[in-house]
């Protein structure tokens, strides 16, 4: 069976939109990517940092979803990374509120002896250098790595961002992050700028508005589903990268072509994340809601105009 | 062969960008409908009104294009509606400069005899008294009318804009411009709501972010081709609308299936106009350019995910 090995953070969330606010509740980059990929058949592992104050319930609740958690660190003493943001009312924008690296400010990332030899690398967002401490441990080339990032390290880190890009083969990154790291106001051109900095495929995520895949001169469009109610679109971009890394972990394919069904399915898992309130739908929800959203998918973007 | 009847303004445009500035060029939403409709197979006439200002060239340039202007009325002594606007650095938005109304101000429009049997006629944004006015006009009911509007009409005629609705089968708005008319924020909840006010089909663009098309509990999204540089957006709606009304009148297949396939020919024209000032690469494009085209927002928006 076919590994995804992730790294992220893994946090306390606390999060407050126009329907609602929570306390702190299981958040993180590790976690929304886990559960997303769980929908695929693969063994997946999370390597990440949390203090001891971290509810071994949420523990428990990743093993139940048969990701491995041998990766992820309990400091003794220590507390988990905090973070709370509140979303304006048309859920584009958000203000954070709080942010407590804790236990994620010294994190050194310890990869698993068992996925050293990991096919797909999911790298979440997190300090470059923590990233690229990750590649430097696998033991034999995966036949894919993904970086996400945003743009918080751009303006910190951006030498050692730049260091990681050139190890990758797809960079997920916002249209606004996008335009930030090329200094291009076109997507297109942005996308080809990116590829020069390293990584061969571009995935732009434009959130309600879809994402883009580009490589070369090639290029594909997935849309978000029109929701009659986006509840919380936290995590929605973790969920969004943990289905497209899962999928092609799963399929064992990674051309172009199957790259395209790879964002669907990441797109597709995204559309359920932003119903609830942090992971919660993710957790609850099953294989024939996931199937059934698909065929929307489907009959939402194809068309039969004979060429 | 099919007639499309298409009632809207016949302008001087006069267009700033951040990429450089016109004269006065030749504008309005009739022409751009016209223009992009041409592309299909069908007898397409305008109804609208100029002055006597307003260049033969123009006019013989609609004629070659196989549009029939005999609706067009030239006001002697009459000046031509001129619209003025700059847009600003991201496209997306824009200040309206100059709106002179002129002869547009007392337009009655008056249907070609030949056209008073049209299968689909095509409101361009105008007052909706104007538009109420042509379908009082047609002598067989036409297999469709599209209404195309704007705020404007949703501030100073409502009450009109809500009748000539109730007439219509397909309605074309912007994003924000649902949310105005509906109250809703969501489109989904908007598109529900303005089918509730009388068109079954309710079409909202949302610019560089596609295109939506909504009946009943089914949904259908195309996007805009990604571009590389888009150098005027003045009359992507309207070129939008021409290719959706021209290919239905084509096809004579006006089931949601091929309404799919009409907005993508929508979507696939507009990615031309935008490339240039005005009109100018709609009268130079060719058909197999347009073609070609179509073959990319196939493989932009198709997968094969097997279900």
């Amino acid at each position: 069976m076919n590994k995804l090995l992730i790294v992220g953070s893994v946090a306390f969330d606390a999060i407050e939109t126009p329907f609602g606010k929570t306390d702190k509740i299981l958040g993180g980059a590790a976690p929304y990517i886990g559960l997303s990929a769980s929908f695929f058949n693969l063994q997946s592992a999370i390597v990440s940092i949390v203090g001891d104050d971290f509810p071994q319930e949420y523990l428990d609740l990743l093993t139940k979803k048969n990701i491995d958690i041998s990766g992820i660190k309990i400091v003794e003493g220590g507390k988990t990374f905090f973070w709370s943001g509140r979303y304006h009312n048309d859920l584009n924008s958000r203000d954070t509120l709080v942010t407590e690296l804790n236990v994620l400010g010294d994190f050194q990332p310890i990869v698993p002896e068992d996925f050293k030899n990991s096919n797909i690398v999911m790298l979440g967002n997190l300090h470059p250098l923590v990233q690229s401490s990750v590649i430097d441990q696998m033991e034999s080339k995966p036949k894919l790595i993904v970086l996400d990032t945003m743009n918080f390290w751009m303006d910190c880190a951006l030498p050692e961002l730049l260091d990681v890009m050139k190890r990758v083969d797809v960079i997920t990154i916002n249209d606004e992050e996008a335009r930030q790291l090329s200094g291009e106001y076109s997507l297109v051109k942005a996308a080809a700028k990116i590829q020069n900095m390293g990584p061969k495929y571009v995935v732009i995520k434009k959130g309600e508005h879809g994402a883009l895949l580009f490589h070369n001169k090639e290029v594909f469009f997935a849309p978000a589903l029109p929701l009659e109610e986006v509840f919380d679109p936290t995590g929605a971009g973790d969920t969004f990268a943990g289905g497209f890394a899962g999928y092609l972990a799963q399929s064992e394919n990674i051309s172009f072509e199957n790259m395209k069904n790879a964002i669907i399915h990441g797109s597709n898992l995204a559309s359920f994340n932003v119903e609830k309130f942090g992971t919660e739908r993710m957790v609850n929800l099953d294989k024939e809601e996931v199937l059934s959203r698909l065929k929307q998918f489907k009959s939402l973007t194809q068309f039969d105009i004979e060429l």
